[in-house]
């Protein structure tokens, strides 16, 4: 028995996100189906993360226990040639049999991409979100410090999710700006549901001059969804690495 | 009557070009029908380039005569609302009545993109070409300075295209890098058919080593298409300007 990890790419445009569901499309049962067809086991692929509907991913991981003979990097190529054009795996290795791309994942770094200009967008409308009234990058920038650090995300996660804790430490929080293009790279040791759309959004709202950079920290203590933005759309948003 | 202009932005993937068929989809038809659904008069919508099945537009321009009282700058959003979200008016402007988008062009910019990665690409895949054999880029570097000047182009345009004349300036053709990006900008004062699709082809044939930069002398002397390389795919290409 050998664990395989694997390296993602995919467009989320079409699908209903990562995790397997009844009536929806997702990328794990696609992925999934094209390494049964090449084993002919049941496999049980292990993702990194629940990506949403109409995420991307240019580094997501999983991993899947085989008794297969397939050395482990040629698993890359076989599975590619089952795949539709919008799901491409970058890389496949053996690891350790006890690696789970999800619990020994130690962070995760994510980018959102807003073009923040007037006229809609026709060229790569699918990978960003489109935003016309003028944003303040400079508020903004000065808005992002106050995320950085070890902070409750309460007030930054989608009201009702169940987990065990709410506290994450987020160690990079970047604001960059080229012509109309503004790039967002975020990095936590983990993100809570909707976490880093949220955190968009409420840049978002600091950028439009609604939210005061310094009130970002009364937003935190306060451990209130109400006080933060809206929730910036999914297909701004790409998973680019995921950290172990 | 008034005479208008438009700077187009496309995502051409799904249409057969620019120009008007029988049974086939394009761009020009499906923006004429917007016009015409707003001004409700008969409308000639004249643009500035055939551009190719798949081929994409950040600075298409085209013009049309009027006796709409819709302010010119009002265009733009008019058209837009009825437009699909794969092609966007940037700018709709008046211009002078003899205006002519094609005969009155002086140049355009053209940018090839290829991702040269071993591994296919899932995002974006629609607006680049990904070539897998490793390209050198100083070589392309070096080839690409043969192609600048006035020159008779007989050999890079698609074989039976009926010109007046095969003599274009090349006043510019960058090859740049940015990890495994590649971006090759070109700009002349006007293009044959395939022009620009068959010189990247030709320089990808100089990054894989199977033609020489200093060949490419030869290869426009002889005025002969088999001598360059092959036609790169549509999808790479984007026209991103048209001088006036």
């Amino acid at each position: 028995m050998r664990n395989i990890k694997l390296i993602i790419e995919y467009d989320g445009t079409k699908y209903s996100g990562w995790q397997k569901q009844n009536n929806a499309l997702t990328i794990q049962e696609v992925v999934e189906n094209a390494i049964v067809s090449i084993t002919n086991e049941n496999i049980n692929l292990i993702g990194s993360s629940r990506t949403d509907a109409g995420v991307h991913a240019k580094g997501f991981t999983a991993n899947f226990t085989t008794e297969s003979k397939i050395p482990a990097q040629k698993f890359r190529e076989a599975i590619n040639s089952k795949l539709p054009n919008d799901i491409v795996i970058l890389k496949s290795e053996e690891v350790d049999i006890n690696f789970h791309s999800r619990y020994h994942s130690t962070g995760k770094i994510y980018v959102y991409t807003i073009i923040n200009r007037y006229e809609p967008i026709a060229i790569g409308r699918d990978y960003v979100y489109h935003y016309k009234n003028k944003l303040d990058i400079e508020l903004m920038k000065r808005a992002s410090k106050y995320f950085i650090g070890k902070h409750d995300f309460t007030s930054f996660m989608k009201k009702g999710s169940s987990v065990k804790t709410t506290v994450r430490t987020i160690t990079r929080l970047d604001v960059q700006k080229e012509n109309d293009k503004l790039t967002i790279t975020v990095s936590a040791d983990g993100f809570l549901y909707n976490m880093v759309r949220i955190i968009v959004g409420t840049l978002i709202d600091v950028g439009i001059g609604k939210i005061k950079p310094e009130e970002i920290r009364n937003i935190l203590y306060s451990k209130d969804r109400t006080k933060a933005g809206g929730c910036a759309p999914a297909c701004g948003l790409c998973l680019v690495e995921v950290l172990y």
